[in-house]
């Protein structure tokens, strides 16, 4: 990250805070602070070019302090503790059972903290950086919950601008059309009475992304492809899409593609945007727009059969937490992703040690595109 | 790649018909033929292990090498010649604009060699030397037509296995299931009439992966988020699903996961595969299945809206091919980079310089998994 | 770093002890305490395969809490505070000028953090990782001090093996030939009198090392490509060899390589390791040999000139500490290094998410190497 | 690579001519011929940003048609060629040894196409991308040699500039010093006669970097890490200097580093180069200087002691080539290599889609340097 985007603590414990977001989420979400430290990288409030470090502490590790010790404890100092017992029975849609036999743990304890949603907390407090980043450029993203269970957005509704974030994060479940959030907040009372969990879909835009980050030449640098690995790569992420994704893939041609026109500064413009703002792997100068579906939360209230492996007999997973649906911080989270992949795609292409490098050559580039010939 | 990899140049043209295949693509794909030398890294039809390098010449090349010369060619040579007429017309749909801008070129002709689909035959002969490697560790690929513009496969339709790739080549959209695919020949023809052009939906299978390929530990480690970017990197993919995807996202908890229940031979197996074979970002020693959305091929007969960058003028696009729809040939495309990506995981886990020692150290990987105590 | 590997804070803390080590060290060196903590990735002493966070903090961190502050500070608790002053004096030999140019700082200071030596800290504590995966599969670094200034080990003379660490710690240049040592204390009390300061050479030998890290195929999986690009990288090194590096380039080639030979086991072995353990880019299964040579420390006592960037003045530079001469840390430091490529290129060639697995395939690969017929 | 790079065939083809130069060289270099074809990423001149696709074909190739060949050959066909033997003599100071272990070849002949130095053919094609891509923005190399065997250009010669690269081509060692030349052509001879072989010492030289290539922020952004690794990882380098290298770790502080003066437009210099334009890992806006230390060619006629790992017997080394020195041609190697890592520290730093972007944010960084206060 170049030197000279503007970074505090409070910036970062803000976005933290919009990750706890969303109605659904259990009581652990409300009372657990994030103890935010700007570790290194960073002085009087702006960033020096270094690799920028931040420590997330969580409250709750007083707790765990034997049990997780980086240092070995006496065997009579963990023995008997109750968070301490062998997490030998492997909850179905987490990581337990294919992570225990990959690394050779006769447990899972020594998994959750990697794989738990908590990791992601450092996601969006580095996507801080690049959202600071890309926002002195004029690249502005906001992410919104288009769907919960069976409740969708309808078709065709108003997108949210950047300006809606502040509203968005009001909206019990951060969805922009009034009348569907409170269909999902009932479609999530309806699942917590029944012990159920639900899953949905998430959508971010960016607004004022240039013209030509990403690439056709090669299939790692497509700006889709990034775009695509880094939502995926978000825990219990199963299906993405780009602008609109598979229901193009249901249209004909001449309904799919977004046609070409003179704009009425003189530059070529789209009539519509159903690329989502990519086309051939490089952004258009339309609006970024993606989506990432999440399934429902692993760790169900009406618990999941699994198999005790240090007894062999079949059993219930532990249910250790009372969130039924994790869509909102999801959107929050694949902001940040989005802000991560699109800063790395600017630097590749304008380069820059400071904001100021970086953002005279965006501008100069930008002046260098030429209107149509009158 | 390791060394003692099968490789001859008939399987690679062998795996480059299966792209030219389908329903639905024009006259040209019929009669071009792909010339494929293996140019270095292979020895008596063994890999080296040093870089495979294959080239793929192109039959049509004599009519181009003016236009496409690398090195200066006269401008009187060039003049009148009709190939070379600049390309001020960018096709809706493709890289044509966002690349002449991002590139600074005041036509799309030097973008085409890259942007076209005829560069995914170089990812179809690379994955066929994954394909073999990971064969050789006995995990084998299948790929399907799911959907054809608005015509699906059933849910809960049989899904092929590996053996079913003859049977898969010869039906005219790679679709599995019978009834569906002569709904499917009937959807093409009626696009075809109406000057029109068709995407859909192919699924990729991998059977025999170990359990533990990818990982848990860092997003850009996950096998879904690698898959997930390979798959969107392919041209006109607009969306990627991992197992049930979306759908599950719509799912209740109790409906969304693969219970965990003790095998017939002793070991932990699920009770179904909505995952799609990946938990926490790790394969879980289930079938890989993941999909691909695709676009309506872009040059639509019906021709779309564009501007003449050097004339300023409204216009139409150029509709160079008669293809109706591709969806066919993308599976297979899918299908290679599905085979590039397992093939980097297996080597991230298990290494090996020869495919002896790939073999040997995955072998002693699954021998120290361990049956449920009794 | 796979999962298994011995861990604890006071192997961290013994490593970075060994930094500070050395005659012609400041005061500041002396005193100072790098207070370790394990942040991530550790539990109970041994690694869990995912990242591992070291914090080290530095016990003079509260003094310059406001000055280096990651949040901004009032301009007026700024005001006066010596430590804040801005230094416009670029020092020659040292990052400031080039880097106050590239990142557009107006001032050395935002540089400091990340272009002192100090950061090497980060690289010792992280090799200590790197070091214990190695010694779990029975290999060892050991690094002494060839040269201070003018003074040398005489050519021929004995080399150091992992288990005279201790012994090497002990002597006041970490140099392993008595006289040697003595020269060099007194060459560094010449220099300190004359308010000079002085470089050297510092050497790294791996033992236990495989045949076949590295590879020959490609420059940047070479494993010396990989030592040099490693070594050059520390701060203050301007020249690495392996084996006998320059040396061998002014020799003849029957006095230059290696002769194979039928070794007492029946293996083919080498007669001498000019090679320093690394032929065509792959290790030879001898012992790896790397040196490095630094320059003198840059802060010298008898100050530099320079300009006054703020003023435009002709000046000296500043002269902040006492130390003469760094070479001992920088053998702890090099051999951190050395420890951090030899860990990648094991998993690499042998892969493993746990150390079990990393060590069962690396014996079966020794396994697999096949004496010579009789 | 950006598009807009002048490229053609013959400048591929000189640069390739100018690797097989020198006296020392055997008669095959001599007759040989590289065929160049620009395959891919260039058309009329011009890159295209796409990959950059050259093949060099070997005149030799006939030849070795079927005992290379990438298809399986009968083996009746094989049976008598003595190209085909077994290659069972593994041959010191080569990859053969430590390949056949490593890759479980049970002779040599695999390993031969990528460890020989023939590959560095390739590098210097894509060298000479590189070359022409600087070349537009200002930068430019030259190589030359500074010691052959015992022979070594005396301390405080002058330094060639780019525009001495058409005399230095026509020196028989590619020597910048006449009377240094002539004592190298003698050493060569002397060596000739005794069956010996030769190494030595090259130097880059890059002028018109401008400040702030690299970085300070990480080991792996120096350059010097960067340059270091690349020229370590050709074929036969033992040992890498930058600037003054070993000769600065003998020195004292106030004689090894360059102090920084008011120059006379008005910017800070530096009075001397002893750091080789490098410091704190970035370029200063000075030459760059590099160095790479030769092994003596490992086929050495006086042949070396090895093992038949076929029988077991000892035996000498096959002896294939006529070759005493290959120094001047590794200068052109080692060029080529440092255009590499500079074109791709330029891109780092500046970005750009086109020589032309690139070109104006490199200028307009240059730009907003100040000049010292007056």
């Amino acid at each position: 990250m170049p030197a000279g985007i503007p970074l505090t603590t409070s910036m970062v414990q803000d976005a933290l805070a919009r990750r706890r977001l969303g109605y659904g989420r259990g009581a652990r979400m409300k009372f657990e602070q994030d103890q935010v430290t700007l570790v290194g990288g960073v002085r009087h409030g702006s960033t020096l070019g270094s690799p920028v470090a931040i420590e997330i502490a969580n409250t709750e590790w007083p707790k765990w302090e034997k049990v997780m010790s980086a240092d070995p404890v006496d065997a009579d100092e963990l023995d008997g503790l109750a968070r301490n017992a062998a997490l030998t029975r492997p909850r179905p849609g987490h990581a337990d059972l294919a992570g225990m036999q990959k690394y050779g743990f006769d447990e899972a304890r020594p998994l959750l903290e990697r794989a738990s949603a908590r990791e992601t907390a450092a996601r969006v407090a580095l996507g801080t950086v690049a959202s600071s980043f890309l926002a002195e450029l004029g690249i502005r993203t906001v992410s919104h919950t288009t769907a919960v269970g069976t409740v969708s957005v309808p078709e065709g509704a108003e997108l949210p601008a950047p300006d809606d974030a502040t509203a968005l994060d009001a909206d019990p479940l951060r969805c922009f059309e009034k009348s569907t959030s409170d269909a999902m907040v009932a479609e999530v009372d309806a699942a917590h009475k029944e012990g159920e969990t639900l899953g949905g879909v998430v959508e971010v835009l960016a607004y004022g992304v240039p013209v030509g980050l990403g690439s056709h030449v090669h299939w790692d640098r497509r700006l889709d492809s990034l775009l695509s690995g880094a939502l995926m790569g978000i825990q219990a992420i199963k299906g993405v899409e780009v602008g609109d994704g598979f229901t193009t893939a249901a249209r004909r041609g001449t309904a799919a593609h977004d046609e070409i026109v003179r704009g009425p500064d003189g530059y070529p413009i789209r009539t519509s945007n159903r690329a989502g703002g990519i086309e051939g792997g490089m952004s258009t100068g339309g609006v970024v727009r993606v989506r990432a579906g999440m399934k429902p939360i692993a760790t169900v209230p009406k618990a999941l059969r699994t198999v005790d492996t240090a007894t062999g007999q079949d059993t219930k997973a532990h249910h250790q937490r009372s969130d039924v649906c994790a869509v909102p911080a999801a959107g929050v989270v694949a902001e940040a992703m989005v802000c991560l992949v699109l800063a790395q795609a600017v630097l590749q292409k304008f380069g820059g040690d400071s904001v100021a490098e970086t953002k005279r050559n965006l501008d100069s580039f930008v002046a260098s595109l030429e209107p149509l010939p009158v």
